[in-house]
């Protein structure tokens, strides 16, 4: 148990591959180039992934492909349509901010994304849980964290434990581990 | 692998518990009624406590003598004097801003909290850490945080990590558990 070899999206995946099961439907949110997607859909029952560019599509089914994996639904649309795809997942999975071939500079914007977690809210079930790994500063700037950070502090305590992890001390805005847990309730 | 049933000093003692070894020279920098102190030497060679009230050690050794343990050792001062009596240690604990009895009241002032983690980074040994539970808020008011959170940022990340977990939307200033990790080097 330790911290100085990880980061963000090292601890997101330790608590998904500790907490997802082959009997769980899984939601990547932001499926850019499919890691998380193909993490998922190796984990899990099924995974519906989410994004609104065609190339991450193909992206994410080469790699899918690669791995032998075919229990991924790949839809083009806005996670924050999830619910129109997706009435229960175990979890749903958010990598916020992160430009990785500038795959979420179109929509990843605060308004959006918030409203994307609150649909996410809405379709995990009872033990199930919402990872996010916020990506913030340089190029991302710091309005997104800021609509995000404010509306968890507004989540009903008694339903989800909101858990935010940073790496404090680390430079030029460490990213951010948040997991919402869902009470069994 | 969960946070809704958890607290920080439950993640503190998780911790502790998973990195803390019968070879191991610890530390509990805030005795209080010496509850970590017990844990602490349970789980370690010896531990060397610290407070300033000698109510405090009273308790503490009642408490070490109805567990039969006898590998602690009391010291009536401040803990920001800590170097004075330990040159090496696997690990610090600290509990900040938190009135057991109203313990703290007396010392757990900004500067010496800050003075005390700066000594405490000074003994731990590689692979050594330093565990914080910050109490803020009420009585206790932001000052000493706000002083903590400041010092965080400026301590040098190739050298230590510094991890802070919050409750984020918990109500009435949820405590923070923040762990110092030393690096290998």
């Amino acid at each position: 148990m330790s911290y100085y070899d990880k980061n963000a999206l090292k601890l997101a995946h330790e608590y998904i591959r500790a907490n997802v099961g082959k009997r769980d439907v899984t939601v990547d949110a932001t499926m850019g180039k499919g890691r998380d997607t193909l993490l998922l859909a190796q984990l899990s029952k099924k995974v519906y992934a989410f994004d609104i560019q065609e190339r991450a599509l193909e992206l994410t089914r080469e790699r899918l492909e690669e791995n032998g994996v075919n229990n991924a639904e790949l839809i083009l649309d806005s996670h924050h349509n999830m619910k129109k795809y997706v009435s229960e997942a175990k979890c749903v999975v958010f990598n916020f901010g992160f430009l990785p071939g500038g795959d979420h500079t179109i929509f990843s914007k605060p308004e959006t994304s918030v409203a994307a977690v609150k649909a996410a809210l809405d379709i995990i079930v009872p033990n199930g849980f919402i990872s996010i790994c916020s990506y913030y500063g340089g190029d991302t700037g710091y309005e997104e964290i800021e609509a995000l950070l404010a509306f968890l502090k507004t989540v009903d305590a008694k339903k989800y434990t909101v858990m935010l992890q940073s790496f404090y001390n680390r430079a030029n805005c460490p990213p951010i581990f948040i997991v919402f847990e869902r009470t069994g309730e």
